[in-house]
Formats: C-alpha cells, sequence, structure tokens
C-alpha cells in the first residue's frame, strides 16, 4: 500500500483507536467522542486511556498508552495542552502512526501554544507519526461509521467530502454544504494539511463533490496540482475566508495560518478550476447541483416563467453571473407556439401563463418544457411552478412533467416553487427525477453558471 | 374625504364590488376570483355580470353591468380584451370610480393592445373613474378582508404592504416578502401608478415596512418626494429589476414600462432612504428584520460566536457590507473574560467555545451576551447558536437566554442556528423574543448592515 494510502486507511478507516483524554462521564452533555463512535456503529475495537478511572463509557480503561495491548491505528488525544508533547511521544514509541489532537491553545492561541505545537510534531514525525490538528474534530467518515469527533454529528453517507480549517463544518454540514459523507478538520495544520486531505478525499471514488473551506493556503504549488488533477474528476467548491484585512487578521489567530493576498489566491483557484464562493450558501446550493444535476455544458439557458417578472429577474441575474439566454430554434416552438394567444410570442424567457389559462397547466409545461430541452441551443432550463394549496395544486402542479422530462433529457433543470404550499411541493419535487429545487430564482441561476463555469474548465483542460 | 384617500378606499376596502368576466365555474381549478373573496370572509355586497349565465357561484348575475342595482364600489373587469374600453364606458356611466382591469394583451403585448389600453382610459378618466392595471392580479387587504386576485392566496394580517408590478409578489409572498398585510399590484400602470399605491399604503397605520416591486419608475419627482416623506414613516424595501441590457428590454414588454438607467435609479432611490436590494432574498430578509428587530442604530457589531471560523466569515461579510466589528470596552467585560482559559482574550469576534467547554453553555452565553450588548460602543449583535438533536440540544442550548435578552435590550441581535436540529431550534428561537433567525451568517450581516443604513439616513434626514 502506498504511504499516503496507508494514512489515509489509519486516519479514516481504523481497525483500532485509542483516547487518551476521553471524559469521565458518558451520555447526553458529556460530548464524549466515545459515545458517538458507539453510536455510528464502529466496528474496530476502542481502547481508552485514563489514569484515574477503571471504565468510561463501558470500556475497561488502560492506565498509560504504553501498557495498551496488540497495535493501534489511531490515537485521540484531548489532554491539558501542557502535557500533549509527552503523549504525543509514547504514542509514537507504542507505534501508533496516525494521531488526532483536539484541543485548543496552541499555535492559534499564544507564543507557548507555538512551541507546544513545535515539540508534538519533533515527538512524532521523526517516529512516522502524522499528526491531524491540534484545533480540530478530526475526522469523520459515514461510509465506514468512524468519527473521532466530540459533538453529536448525523451518519449519512452521502457522496460530499468536506475538508475545512473549522468544526463548524462538520457540525453545521446540513446548513453549509448539505451532508458530511466523509470529513477532515486540519485544524491548525500542523502536519496533515488542505493539500493532503484534499489528496485523500479527492481520489475517493465514493465521493461526487469535495467542499473545501480554507482560511489559508499554504504549500501553494502543491495545492495548484493536486486541486487541478481532482477537479478533472469531482467538482471541488472551495470558500477561502480571511479575505478582508480583518478577516485575514483573525484567521492567523484562529488557525494559525496566513491567508495570503485575497487576487492571488483567486488566480490560483480558477487556474485549477476549483469553484470559489463567497457565502456559504453558495457552497450548499452547488454542492447540491453537482449532486443531483447532469453537466451545464455551456451557458445558455431557457427560462419557462409563469410571470413576465420572473423572466427580467432572471434575465438581469444571468446578466450578473455570466448565462446567456439561448437563442430558440423557432422550428422546434411550433407546437408550444400553437398554445398562445395570438397577441403574444413564445420567445426566452418563455412565459407560458397567457397559454396555460387557456390549455391547462400539464398540457403546455409539458410541451413547452420538452420543446426547450429538445433545443440543442439550449444547455440547462431554470422554471418556476406553483405551489398552490392541496385543492388548487391539482390543476397547476407541474411536478410530474418536470420530474418525468428531467430524467428523459440530460441537461440541468432548476426550479423555483413560489406560493402558499411552496415547501409541500418543493419536497414532492425532491423525491423523484434530477430536478434541483432553489430557494430563489436568483441563486438557481447563480448555481447553473458556476456549473457550467467549471465543466467548461473541464472540456478545455483534460 | 380627500380625493386620494377615498380612491383608497375603493380600491382597498370597498363596500360593494361587481366582477365583470368572472369564470362561469367556480371551486378549485377554476381561479374564480369570487371564491376567493368568499373564503376570506368579505362583509360587502358581492355582484356578478354576466350575459349568459344566471347563476355564478351561488351569486344571482346581473345581464349588464348597467342593470345592477344600487350603487358599486368597484368593478373588477376581466373579459376578452376587445370588450374592455365598452365595460369600462359603462362601468363609468354607472358612477363605478374604482376599476380593475385583471387581463393582459394591452400595452405589454402589441400595437392593438396599446390602443385598447388608450381607448379604455379615455372612457374613464373624464368620468372621475379610475383604473388600476391593466396585466395585474390587482388588490389583497388581509385587514378589512378584500382580494380581487383569482389566484388563491393565504388571509395573514402581517405588517407588511406590498406593492409590484407583477402577481408574483402576491403568489409568492412567502417566499419574496414573507407576507402580504395589504398589496397592490400595479400592472401596467395605465392610471394608478407605483408612485399612487406607495402613498395609499405608506401612510396605513397597520403597516410597519414597505416593499416595492418596480420594473420602470415612472414620474421620477413625484416618486422621489413620496418615498421620502414615507420612509421617514417606515422602511421602504425596493426591487428594481430590469438593471441589466435585455432585463429592460423584456420589461418594456411585460409591464410596458421604461426601465431607466439603473445608476440613476439607484442615486434617487438613495436619496429617498429607500432601501435598495438586489436579490429577492435581501428583500424576505430585510422585511423580516423591519418587523422582528429594534432599530440597528449604526454600524457597529459584537459577534458571539462558537466557532473562529464564524467570526472570519463575519469579518469577511461586515466588511464587505460596511459594518465594523465594535470596539468592546475592556471594563464591561471582566465578568465574561473571568470565564476564559487563560491563553485566550474575551475580544470582538468573541469566541466563547473554550469558555462554555470549562463553564457551560448557558452560564457563558448568557453572561457575554449581556456584556456585549451592555456596551454602548455595540449598535447589533450577530450570534452563532447550536440546534443539537435532543439529548443534547437541552446542554448546550443558548435559546433562552438569547430570548429574555432580546427583550432586555433594545438592540438588534441576528442567530445563525447550525446543526442536525437548527430547523427545530430556529423555530423554538421565533416563538419569543425579538431575535432574528437567519439562514447564514452572510444573511444576517447583510439585514443589519441595511437596516443601519436606514436608520442613519432616517437620523440625518429628519
Amino acid at each position: 500500500m502506498p504511504v499516503e494510502s496507508l494514512y489515509k486507511t489509519l486516519f479514516l478507516d481504523p481497525r483500532s483507536v485509542v483516547f487518551v483524554g476521553a471524559p469521565r462521564k458518558s451520555g447526553p452533555g458529556s460530548l464524549n467522542p466515545v459515545d458517538n463512535l458507539r453510536s455510528w456503529g464502529y466496528k474496530g475495537t476502542i481502547h481508552i486511556v485514563h489514569p484515574h478511572v477503571s471504565q468510561i463509557a463501558g470500556v475497561n480503561t488502560a492506565p498509560s498508552v504504553s501498557s495498551l495491548k496488540g497495535p493501534v491505528d489511531l490515537g485521540i488525544i484531548a489532554t491539558p495542552r501542557d502535557t500533549i508533547p509527552g503523549i504525543v511521544r509514547e504514542c509514537a514509541l507504542k507505534g501508533i502512526r496516525a494521531l488526532i489532537v483536539t484541543n485548543q491553545g496552541f499555535a492559534e492561541a499564544d507564543s507557548k501554544g507555538k512551541e507546544l505545537q513545535r515539540q508534538m510534531i519533533e515527538a512524532a514525525l521523526p517516529m512516522g507519526t502524522r499528526i491531524l490538528g491540534p484545533n480540530t474534530l478530526g475526522v469523520s467518515n459515514s461510509f465506514d461509521r468512524f468519527t473521532s469527533s466530540f459533538m453529536p454529528l448525523d451518519r449519512e453517507e452521502v457522496p460530499v467530502g468536506v475538508v475545512c480549517q473549522s468544526g463548524v463544518f462538520f457540525v453545521g454540514s446540513s446548513q453549509l454544504t448539505g451532508g458530511l459523507g466523509i470529513g477532515i478538520d486540519v485544524g491548525n495544520e500542523c502536519d496533515i494539511g488542505l493539500t493532503d486531505a484534499m489528496e485523500w478525499l479527492g481520489y475517493d471514488q465514493r465521493l461526487k463533490a469535495l467542499a473545501i473551506h480554507a482560511e489559508g493556503i499554504s504549500e501553494g504549488k502543491r495545492f495548484l496540482d493536486v486541486a487541478a488533477e481532482v477537479s478533472l474528476r469531482i467538482p471541488i467548491i472551495a470558500m477561502k475566508t480571511g479575505r478582508s484585512p480583518l478577516g485575514a487578521l483573525a484567521a492567523s489567530s484562529h488557525s494559525g495560518s496566513l491567508a495570503g493576498h485575497d487576487r492571488i489566491v483567486a488566480a490560483v483557484m480558477r487556474k485549477a478550476g476549483i469553484i470559489r464562493v463567497d457565502e456559504t450558501q453558495d457552497m450548499l446550493d452547488l454542492v447540491g447541483g453537482f449532486l443531483r444535476l447532469p453537466p451545464m455544458k455551456g451557458r445558455r439557458v431557457a427560462v419557462i416563467t409563469l410571470t413576465g417578472a420572473g423572466g427580467i429577474i432572471l434575465l438581469d441575474t444571468m446578466n450578473l453571473w455570466g448565462l446567456v439566454p439561448a437563442k430558440l430554434d423557432q422550428n422546434s416552438l411550433e407546437t408550444v407556439h400553437d398554445l398562445f394567444p395570438p397577441w403574444m410570442a413564445a420567445c426566452n424567457p418563455m412565459d407560458i401563463w397567457p397559454a396555460l389559462m387557456k390549455n391547462g397547466m400539464q398540457k403546455v409545461y409539458g410541451i413547452a418544457l420538452r420543446d426547450v430541452l429538445n433545443d440543442t441551443n439550449v444547455d440547462g432550463v431554470i422554471c418556476l411552478a406553483l405551489g398552490l394549496d392541496r385543492k388548487h395544486q391539482r390543476y397547476f402542479s407541474s411536478v410530474e412533467e418536470i420530474q418525468n422530462l428531467s430524467l428523459e433529457f440530460s441537461k440541468p433543470i432548476v426550479v423555483w416553487v413560489y406560493g402558499p404550499q411552496a415547501e409541500e411541493v418543493r419536497s414532492q419535487m425532491n423525491q423523484h427525477g434530477r430536478a434541483m429545487t432553489v430557494p430563489s430564482l436568483e441563486r438557481g441561476a447563480k448555481v447553473l453558471a458556476r456549473m457550467a463555469q467549471y465543466e467548461m474548465w473541464r472540456q478545455r483542460t483534460k
């Protein structure tokens, strides 16, 4: 097994693990990582080292790392900071080759913390032991039922990899990335860095998108090389914080990293095919888009709207994000055109409201959506759908038409559902098909724009 | 009664109404406006004019407008476009002084439509009859239980006024403005315009915020004057679409209006104290903020975070939107500082995680939030809260502390809740107190920034 891949396994799928410094108490409120690991159904061996207590969370403890019997793949250390270099040394001597140090109070804190961080590295690296952290929740691997996190996390086998410099991307994954299939919180990056983690996850066949949160990027050249290769396989959506002067200053005292000049960072990322997002909600939207939608192969969008205003809002937004309204092939529009009132032409954005008042929602929606999906000038579709109350919804629903056509054509369709019962209709829409519902028209356009940018980079590069 | 105020009453709270051109069928799927009006509990008299059918939706019809008995306040016309100038004339002769023409196919459609629109004006105005529309859902007034809309709407007495050029802001009010207390869709603005509608709603004591959607702004000077006066009373949040060249072109064929040069529009709006938003979700966030939060009197924000990364994301965003991190008074921080580990100082953004690991969530959160709210250098607070699963949530909840302090202090607090059960905790938080939950940190910062901009304009101007 190549060395890199060995460490990946030791950290993300260890056969045995030792906790040093787990809380005495277990159960709700204790934030005991052993509870979390148990509740995830971990199949390996759990050891706990504690000098004073003989049993924690039902596990018989050992008094020291050196007294542990049998080999241990991974150590998870959460003791007071002064004790850590010593414990790291003991672990390395015991032959533990992977360590996660969760505590805070190191390079991000003060000069004493910097010195302690240096000492722990010195104790580990020469022995072939590698360290993740400090200042980290560690790893979380839903597929192999392993987590080092003391914060309770939901286990869900979603094909999303997360590499971050903060536990908020673990705990808040529902809000930030839409899930956490495998996550690595690199914390202070005293040894294992962003690039290592990106490499481990970038080639994991179970993952379809990678979300990265970086406060600083070290190893610029290697980061660029790895990112460019990974990006050819799966999209990397990255949020680089510390963009503002005060943010950069705070980043240095959070994860102890240098934020770097923001424009250079942006250029490097673009070159490597990374999709950079400015806001957390864009990360959520994009991960969702890449997981659910077929590729967006160009910038040409057809809009199917139930209101003129919606079309105009989209034209403004598409213009802002570099999408263009597709020039629809007039021949392919003949069927739908027959449904329009004489005073209105079928164009793009296509406002089908007057047509459906005459001919009914399902008929007009189905024909209009099929027409634009069939059109070779169209790369993707943004459409509007109504979420009326139940008794009206059946007359004005386009859910089935959208779902079925999303499976018949391999072009991305994003749908903004509006109305009093929009939430219910969104949830119906999400149960089937490959169309993606979006919380606003603007966010729908932004998703397609960024997906097009990625796909076009990929076509140019590969 | 002043003339303006008379028309406001006729359109928004009529004692009697006649529908000309209501569908024969009623019930689900028919989009019969009489159904909607009934379901809202309208107390006035409903007439229906129909040449062929004797009863619609349980109402005996009259064969013509002229044959109606008694005075009628408002007519709602939805007949084929060619018939409309004639019907308008008949209504005016009958003494109906307020008309809503819902149909499409006028100035927004073609030259024949333009001519028909001219004719209907000519028939109405000289008789003292005013027209709302065409191409409109008309009005919606939850407080007085009146709606002209053929689309089914929820009635909810929320203090939000909406003036728009598209029905999507009626049907999609949950997604766009967070509610529709009173709404006026001015459609093509053949007579009653944006400025009229803004004036009617701007002084309505039941409303606390006004959301405006405009594709074009005519009567620039009057719009500015009215907006500036209204803005002193309640905030106007405006979305002006047709910003891009293609969007502007589409606006001219949607509501038949001129979109105007975007920079001039922006300058005019700023001068009048209008808060302009670029995205629909900003409108939703801001209406929510103005309804729930106390005024944001300056730009100085204290951040209470549970993760260093959250603080950095906020510093970046605050910098972008013109907020500044408050310089906290070190004296007022003494209590909270004692809870921190020795290697960490209480600063802003204030990462309380290490402190609460030692002292418990409730204690640290309560003290930290009280300290920053007490600080005269702080205008508003952005904070993070955890949404863990139920068994952990009680140990790591800050809901009660935030709710209670939001009522004790008159400074705005926005809260981003993250974690597996964030939705449940958000909904708890929203049940009590004046803190506002936001879907992302960035959106929290943006709300406070825009609210500060408004309040500072108001202080300068009044």
